[in-house]
């Protein structure tokens, strides 16, 4: 599976996996089988991309970073201080939600605004909210969610800015560091990420069957 | 009045008076004895800070930059080039719309991002909004305009990305260089900035008597 999809390796900061990392991919663990899409773009805050995918990947999932952008993206930390470059695993114009189990969208300021403005990355994000596939948002990611309609009715949280936002799109905002809500997982802010990682590999577990496999090349 | 509202030295760009500016001075120009607030933090466009701030002056009037930030702003190019650093004239917690006669709110991604959670600064515009004083927005700068509830009923424009929030917000957003409806003038992005600011100079020179003066120090 590694060779199939290899980790970031343009300045990624991932660490070899442990003993018990590896231990756990042998014996399968709660998210194998499952491939999951990151969908992020220059800007995103790396921990909210690498510490999430750190944690799924653990559990066994497969996690593929999918882009606007094509070749790598910039992650940033609060926003202006640019720390590595990740590599794109797939265009956002080439993924579908049907070889996907699951979809993780970090935050960054900048990241969710360009997504926001490109079809292709709305229109994956809608195809989950529309085959009721499990989502996680962390930060500023749930703003994606506003164009996609995936907001309507759900109770969630974020950075605190977008609360009028989401609450204008349906949403019903609270202030907690996690909630889960259906198929739906949100985070405020990269000091969540203890939480929010174990919440959504439950959420990814949880979900209905893997999708087929093999489509995802 | 130069010296009771000096220009943002901290390495700013803008140039010294010019001829035609200083006699538009002397002359009294259309916005002659009004005061007009900028509001904006770290992140700010730099030339939707600068271009405006340049345009309302040479038309006469006093401008102020006002922001949660103490001491200066770190203004940007794209979000993420740094620019020039601006000195704040007055914090938003002691700015109140009582002693302005108009409001411009830049863009930058970041600075309303920011602006939107901060009290004071959206206290402020949401001042302005009840008064019915003129603003000007662009780009990213309409999005504080929605926790002031200054967007409901109003034609406006923006950056693409806060369309569905502008939307959802009861705005009627149209894709326009620049849009004045009533006492909002609005408009996308920096290549607007060529329609944009002679509008705001309309629309400030267009508004009701100028303010008490003196009450700002």
């Amino acid at each position: 599976m590694m060779t199939r999809n290899p980790p970031s390796q343009a300045g990624s900061t991932q660490a070899p996996p442990s003993a018990h990392d590896q231990a756990t991919r042998r014996n399968g663990g709660s998210l194998a089988g499952r491939t999951i899409a990151i969908l992020a773009t220059d800007g995103v805050e790396e921990v909210e991309l690498t510490d999430p995918m750190a944690a799924l990947r653990q559990a066994g999932a497969r996690t593929l970073l999918v882009s606007p952008a094509k070749g790598e993206i910039q992650a940033m930390e609060a926003d202006v201080h640019p720390t590595n470059r990740y590599h794109v695993d797939m265009q956002a114009s080439a993924a579908h939600a049907a070889e996907f189990d699951g979809l993780l969208l970090p935050g960054g300021t900048t990241s969710p605004d360009h997504l926001r403005m490109d079809h292709d990355a709305v229109r994956f994000v809608r195809e989950f909210v529309q085959a009721g596939k499990p989502i996680a948002a962390i930060c500023h990611g749930p703003w994606t969610l506003i164009d996609a309609q995936g907001v309507s009715g759900h109770t969630l949280t974020s950075w605190p800015s977008l609360r009028a936002d989401l609450t204008n799109a349906g949403g019903h905002w609270v202030d907690r560091p996690v909630v889960t809500d259906g198929m739906l997982v949100t985070s405020r802010n990269p000091g969540d990420l203890g939480v929010f990682c174990p919440a959504i590999v439950a959420l990814f577990a949880a979900a209905p069957a893997p999708a087929r496999h093999g489509h995802v090349a």
